[in-house]
């Protein structure tokens, strides 16, 4: 399996990059593209183990987080987000993950690799930890404005991963909003649920709130990215803020002092489970190829998962599953359109 | 001090209501007004003690959270939370809390009390705690739609608010959005950045992402209540949960399970200051009285404390401030408009 690599991404690309494309293979049976400044990344990869199969794809040029992913794209064809997926779409790479501009990624992948049909807007999704193990969630920053048709496009592109990733028949699926009544959320979110209810083919729960999410009651949770992205690093704050209380509260007394030493191991256990950086990534679901968004603050660890995690979902071939399911689903309602 | 409380809003009303109400005469010197059905009411307060400083205001009707607001504001004239309101708008009662439906909360408040000149909506404040103490977040669910002009007006109050009760002179002034960059969030957050960015008044210290908020880098942090909601939620979902998995990881070998023993009033500690129940309420800022706003899901500790908050924040007078602040505000813009 070839993975090509956007080098020049994350918050402290290319170190962090090659930290991890250098752990992945050394780890896996999978080869790394990286793809950007060829002697900074040389330069960068020296003789450390795995360097063998790591492969430097040079391109001139990098869009940041800055950047607007509409100019950048136009104007910085050399970009190594743009070769990368390049690699992707010639068939010299069977997959791409970037921790650089969401935006731009998402963009730049239906530019090159070409939307699914029927499907007007791509979305981030990820599986986030629960009580019933982890659960999908998406869209988490592809796209900040949603209409309605685009958040049931969402809920049939997650209901298929669920399906095929998560191994769930019937994926129960539910919409995240403020609370349960149909009343509830904006105009948007309340002709969402009307067509999600009136959908046979979907296994619709109804209106989730976060409660719920974390108590695991539901597969797939939509909601738009701007929402999405807002819950996923609220989460992540709020999680480390009560992890940052403990261990001021642990840390106050002798006796919880020496308690707390006799907890390292489930303390570590628990870290493990909530690291955002022990996730292969998140796939963006809804183009024609595999591609896998990391956050820009990954570390090393999380940029070898995503490339263990772009090899598995590549291999699972979740696009086709995807590309063919919609097309299923379209069928059916022009039929049931035709019969009306 | 007497304080009107809605007796027929929680999820587990009246029971909630009156063992809250009960609490707060007890240990408190203010007077409450319970307002609902006298009947089941009086049954349920029965001798208790603390029973002698609660009074009965009897109202006919309810509203459940499954009304929409707009037709049970014009249905239900005899609800016990309009005849709440009025009791404040009469002069009967200083304050008026209520645990129930927020929309009609809000509408209600507003065609009661009326709104303070200048706001062209009202918006629910509260602190939550963060590594430096507790900070103010708004709207956290009165409004699901916002234009620019209405976050911008949620900024002067939660500044105002932060500087006569959280006692912070030019209060840091944030806007919630999913990166720090101005070309983040939809058009409306994108227009509100601009708009704080020039408003001379406000320290606007630029996008805030949680993680921001959760470090205590900003006192003030605007958004609307659809996402403010969520915000709110996450946040307690994903706290219980990060407690839900200490507590499976502690259990599971016996040297943790021992030293959770010596942490057990750390842990209890920590329970108190992530506990929602613990804080006053959240009062609904934009309108001429204090009305304090609970959630649905509080218990009589909760109820207690907010009864508690509804009492100091009348004492401050929160809503003559604001009312005076705005207007100052609006008056500096005129002249700078006049000058221009």
């Amino acid at each position: 399996m070839r993975i090509a690599l956007d080098a020049m991404g994350s918050d402290n690309a290319p170190a962090t990059e090659v930290a991890g494309a250098l752990r992945a293979c050394r780890d896996g049976d999978c080869e790394v593209l990286l793809v950007g400044d060829e002697q900074r990344l040389d330069a960068e990869l020296g003789n450390k183990p795995g360097r063998d199969k790591v492969r430097i794809v040079h391109a001139t040029q990098a869009i940041t987080m800055d950047d607007s992913p509409t100019l950048a794209l136009r104007q910085k064809k050399d970009a190594s987000l743009l070769v990368g997926l390049r690699l992707v779409k010639n068939g010299e790479a069977d997959a791409f993950v970037s921790a650089g501009n969401t935006g731009a990624v998402m963009m730049g992948a239906r530019a090159v690799l070409r939307p699914i049909q029927g499907v007007s807007r791509s979305a981030i999704a990820q599986t986030l930890p629960t009580r019933q193990g982890r659960k999908l969630i998406l869209d988490l920053g592809a796209n900040v404005d949603c209409t309605a048709a685009q958040l049931c496009d969402f809920a049939e592109m997650g209901m298929l991963y669920a399906e095929l990733i998560l191994g769930i028949e019937r994926p129960r699926v539910g919409l995240l909003n403020i609370g349960e009544e149909l009343t509830k959320g904006t105009e948007v979110e309340r002709a969402v649920h009307q067509k999600l209810r009136a959908a046979e083919n979907i296994n619709f729960v109804g209106n989730v709130e976060p409660r719920m999410f974390y108590r695991g009651e539901v597969d797939v949770t939509v909601c738009d990215g701007f929402v999405g992205n807002i819950v996923l690093k609220t989460s992540e704050a709020a999680g480390q803020y009560v992890a940052w209380l403990i261990r001021q509260e642990l840390k106050s007394t002798w006796a919880s002092t020496i308690g707390a030493l006799f907890c390292l191991r489930a303390f570590k256990r628990v870290r493990r489970v909530v690291d955002p950086n022990e996730v292969s990534g998140a796939p963006l679901l809804g183009v024609n190829g595999t591609v896998i968004i990391l956050h820009g603050s990954c570390n090393a660890k999380g940029v070898a998962n995503a490339i263990r995690g772009a090899a598995l979902t590549e291999r699972s071939r979740i696009h086709e599953h995807i590309r063919r399911g919609i097309a299923e689903l379209r069928a059916v309602k022009v039929e049931s359109g035709n019969g009306a």
